[in-house]
């Protein structure tokens, strides 16, 4: 069977002839010292694609699937077959899953486990014939009603255990499949309410539940990077890795700042009141920035709407942050990112990933350019150039005390700020976005 | 005295050799059956460019400017020249201002306006002179310790009586200089807390105002259109003209709607919780659409930050409305926007004129391109389809009861719907700014 | 069987000898010259506590409910049960429900209504029995995937259809049920983007729709009073009624505002940006307050969480704006409110509306006070006292002109304003708070 | 001269007969072991109440002073006996202020600080009179356009050396003046756009300063406690002290987490996403709750309002976690809050500080009867009591690993959670609330 007609998978638009297909990304194309291909490391999210129904708190599934009248086990290979066959037609090298959206939940745990022994068998043979790579895996400890008080953060010692079981299965996958990455979203690890939580309780067995997931990691000799995604709120009013600056004040305060790196989405940035490319930065600056799941929220929703990036204001600024990290490997853009619930129908998954990969080549494109021509670079030189000789020198080199600055300041007859000329810069790069030529 | 030297005002950039100028805006060029200047018919807003300072609530004024060490009305003579030039220098047509902007409140209301006598007759010589335009001028009724409570809606008959008079002088200039339209923008038209407020005789009272305006500007034969700029909130809690729809409901109220439109203002949009385009839309739908104050604001900022305009998607949006519109006429383009506390030089103001009236030569560029090519136009006749024919046509011509679309709906045994494909048109648009050439 | 041993069902907490039970509500007790149940017309709404399962976006249904393992009508019937006893014992008087609430969907229109025949009759005989009224009934076009473009705003004539013939069937029960009021809330009616939606064509379509529902009621004879329900967002990006004022825009432009008024939603005005009393009060000044959705939001989060009404401030001063429109009546309070995820069990039911009621019984105590004081009406008066006599009471009667105010004006030597000590107000709300006694 | 007639200064409000006053603050009244003063260490902010002038950016001054015509060095010797019989008639022991507060800038550094002697000298002079003593100063490196581009964030060192001067010199006088903290908030260390900043290099500018500070601070012998004071917006766009856990993931990166706490204020912490009760606990959670900021934002606006706090619930679970961190000392209750601009009179200054210390003492009264019934706690530990004994012990005490937590799961047949009936908790506090009796 065939899930995507690639030939016939495509929009033509009203009274269009031109179907829809990549304008910017070509996989093979060399930016830089790199194919696109290497530096976009593009990856399918299998809840978003093919797990997930289209719908929403006022709505049900809207979804059009070819799996959706199968039973259990018999939709789980189907859609193994499906993501394989995805993959293959986009071009996409990567995939991504939670333990519960490749196979049904069992009735109890071991029949949830050997529900996953079957269908990791499976994607197992498919990777090796087909050569695609899973970016990372993680564990759903959110969705099922036991984890309605969270999980490792659950004040239920039970759910706490159950959460550490299904943690260390999807660790043994992990090995197993070769994942580059394992993923901690916080799911409900957080809080509905201050008023009956004892947040230093939860925050110290969430640190404990990742110490014995390192150890267990280490026991079985998985050697993936672990990756905190950070997220302010939703599900639960508050959740503790409420952006990149808060878990890595966790991360230190635990001693675990070694071994993680961030996973950052666009949506959970804004959400946090952040732009993306702040929480890009940060986890750049401080050595942290492992992966990013490529999305983007609306301006106007408080919520997560995982929508398929496509602003190149956001995709350029994030593209120059990986460039500048040296890229994500073994990190990469994955999508979690699902189409709208008005666009329902199967061809659509493939839409929508052409969409978010040409919006990144794009992105990509341009700041290639930038880094060329050191457009930032030159700004951030020119602009800090007193720290480069005299006073600030001293500064940067810790060679001066207050005593000697004041010293100094009461010499200073009259201090000159230069303009930044912001907008000229927004400007600018309006032009490198027009400059930008499509694939060759 | 020369303010701008417009060849050395050039923004270098670091180490570049290409001085900072038009790319897209090129007043002459023919889009479509107007030239760039026609159909975009930008105005300087005199306290932005002119008359502030770049304070902000945590800071003194930055701006550093030639007329900064002159006094009271030299002070404001050297504006008139400097705007003069500057408009003459930018290629801009038209300006706008409040009252208080052109020249300083005196000892009582009776000098006051004999300052502004002073300079409006200087201004209308420059006018004549150039050929410059007034877009508007509108009263400032806001500043004033005396509006502490609102002007039109004020709990105190004499500042009601007050800001009475300075409309009515307002309308005086506005006759004189020809302005081609004249604005309400709520200021503090508009409550700190309900606590202590009457909202229906506060708003009765502003609809007795603007009735009491109307009247005044037929006597006088100011024929100008009136325009009510929306606003939610800041200065006070809750402005009265939240955003087009409540503004609307007024009008309609107080049946005023014949006479006003609006001026609608990009930040003031989102801080209202809607896109740009929505407000624009709304208007145009009901024939409303009279001016815009073109800036943008924040994506994580809570107030209005008024900054000049540079993102295309958002220019693009707002001149697709635009043209639609059949241009804005008498209506125009206004910057009200000013350069960041960061960019205080005098040459900003160049510059980021220059920025912002590129970003909407673009935006006009891409969004005549669309309408060319029929692009909205098709994907909504597509998608509406079903309105054409047969039950759809039905119940738009109101043939129809809900007896008829049940015995209709009875007889359906599946509703198939379409999907809109919402993603790749979004990609299409990045398609169409990058395939925008720059000016001839 | 018994679903709430209201003896058994009480909350006795930690280490507590008081069971949770009313402390302020007393039902038969008179506030003034109605007693408290008058005033108060509390109604449990059948979709969050009847129907929901606490699922949210990130987690299957946490309720634990007696009709969990029932199927489809056992279950409708099981709840009509279970809703008569709720409001036997918690001494709620209304009930408020959406058709697919109370009866499933059959596998066609038909189906769906011989379903909701025999559900209609079963409730109609409870009704009889016990003497508990039908607040108001509604329709939901929004959960079923053919609602995905909206409903009478939908792209799909189809749709349109069908909807209608699911609101004459609901009009029909209303009719039959003897429904005090009749309800609209948005659902699907608004827009996921501007991009391909044309918004005056789906407006218009929304006020044809309105028209047919009213000719249809009159030809039935029901009677009710039609109710718009705003809300801004969600689940579309853009709700066309998006608060008071727009949607009174809306009945203004089609002629529908002497047939509709409002059911206003605390935590829908909220997200729309406004205060719960800033949109009764918007309603009462114009006569349009018809009913309550009596919830709160979350400061923090910005989507719809539909919490039980428990903070003291909203209720005060929403039963302030109620009790000076003279009452709601034949409007009432509608929990339109579910227990938090983690309030999962069937007592909470039970728990969470005695906490609302009693906030709202509290309100209603203290507003009660303040009227008897005339508390906020000495504050206003004395506020706007400039406007009974002299040139502000010329101005209320409209006897000036703009050249008389100006003429004042000239007169005016200096404009004395009164501070407002609106922090006292706050204060002083808190000792009406604290001064009011239980129940008696 | 007298600025505030106490007798007199008091708000009738419209035909009342009751002045306003203290209906729960009692200084001397025994609540536990300490009196209400002990507990709450009110201090009053010299720049809001005496420095201010309640502009607002659409705004001059609106306030009313007595010394609002008296010339530089004059007024703030006026400022200094206002403020010194303002803490004496409202019985307020402590006050704060930023260095520009109290002494106007000279035309260079040698002359501020000449200013700076003289009213400290002043200051220190009624300290000794009258017993009332400096809770915490800071430095004013925001207001003055030479930190356009922050101060140790500045990218101009030469700023970075003026700055460094100005806290040397509030060092100083921290010494002289027997200050119990220092306070830093951040003004404008943080970014306008990420698009020309050097982030890392700005972030490690300020930890240097904060050690030089340190530094300079022991080399002096002054012991007060560090504080640094969070806010994430405002300013600057992005403020780099975001909030606790920002600032705390900052101390723990550069050493500093030892030597500094935080003052954490109630409107940056809603402007920051954030509950206030969150902020103040993870601060105590991670003993670093230095001293607090008393005000409050308002719901539905961006900006930070500084009201004057009057929510009882905030006040109510603000004391609940300061009592809990065992007081506030050697921090205090900063009343960081302004009248509206509408309550413009100096009795104003009275009559919200009155409103401010009322709701405090509310909600210290509150929040101790709540510890005395172990409220709050009975809730926690029944809650996670599953911690106490079994499979959560171990977890607790670090002795189990993945593996035998799979065993255990494996055992588990079904989970069983609690319902936290939040919803109750919620109208429990509202009773508490109402029990609390006014000052004795």
């Amino acid at each position: 069977m065939t899930y995507f007609d690639i030939e016939k998978v495509q929009y033509e638009g009203p009274k269009s002839t031109n179907p829809f297909s990549f304008k910017y990304y070509n996989a093979s194309e060399k930016i830089g010292d790199k194919t696109m291909a290497e530096h976009l490391r593009f990856s399918v999210a299998y809840w978003h694609t093919f797990t997930a129904d289209l719908s929403d708190p006022f709505g049900v599934g809207a979804a059009i699937r070819d799996w959706d009248n199968l039973n259990d086990m018999d939709k789980a290979k189907a859609r193994v077959s499906a993501i394989f066959e995805f993959m293959e037609k986009t071009g996409i090298e990567y995939f991504c899953f939670h333990d519960i959206d490749i196979a049904p939940e069992g009735k109890n745990l071991e029949e949830s486990n050997e529900n996953l022994d079957v269908i990791v068998k499976l994607i197992k043979e498919k990777m090796d014939e087909t050569g695609k790579k899973l970016l990372w895996n993680t564990t759903n400890n959110f969705t099922h009603e036991r984890f309605v008080h969270g999980a490792a953060t659950s004040s239920n010692a039970d759910v706490f255990a159950y959460a550490a079981a299904k943690v260390k299965k999807s660790l043994e996958i992990a090995k197993t499949l070769n994942a580059e990455n394992f993923v901690f979203w916080g799911g409900r690890e957080g809080y509905e309410s201050l008023l009956n939580t004892d947040m230093k309780l939860e925050l110290d067995n969430l640190a404990k539940f990742f110490k014995m997931a390192i150890a267990y990691a280490e026991e079985i000799g998985f050697k993936g990077q672990f990756l905190i995604e950070p997220k302010p709120k939703e599900p639960t009013t508050h959740q503790y890795d409420t952006d990149v600056a808060t878990a890595h004040a966790f991360l230190q305060k635990y001693n675990l700042d070694h071994v993680f790196k961030f996973n950052i989405e666009a949506n959970h940035a804004t959400l946090a009141g952040h732009s993306f490319q702040h929480e890009l930065r940060y986890a750049r600056d401080n050595q942290l920035l492992g992966s990013v799941d490529a999305n983007q929220g609306h301006p106007q929703l408080g919520w997560d709407t995982d929508e398929f990036p496509t602003d190149v204001y956001d995709t350029t600024l994030a593209m120059y942050e990986i460039l500048k990290n040296g890229g994500l490997t073994p990190g990469g853009l994955n999508f979690d990112a699902k189409p709208r619930r008005t666009s329902f129908k199967q061809e659509d998954l493939v839409l929508t990933h052409i969409a978010g990969m040409d919006a990144f080549a794009l992105g990509l494109r341009v700041a290639h350019q930038m880094i060329e021509d050191n457009f930032f670079e030159n700004i951030v030189s020119e602009k800090y150039a007193s720290y480069q000789s005299g006073i600030g020198q001293k500064i940067l080199n810790g060679e001066v005390t207050f005593k000697e600055l004041e010293k100094y300041a009461l010499t200073l007859t009259e201090i000159t700020n230069e303009s930044d000329h912001l907008e000229v810069i927004k400007s600018q790069i309006n032009q490198y976005i027009l400059n930008i030529n499509s694939k060759g």
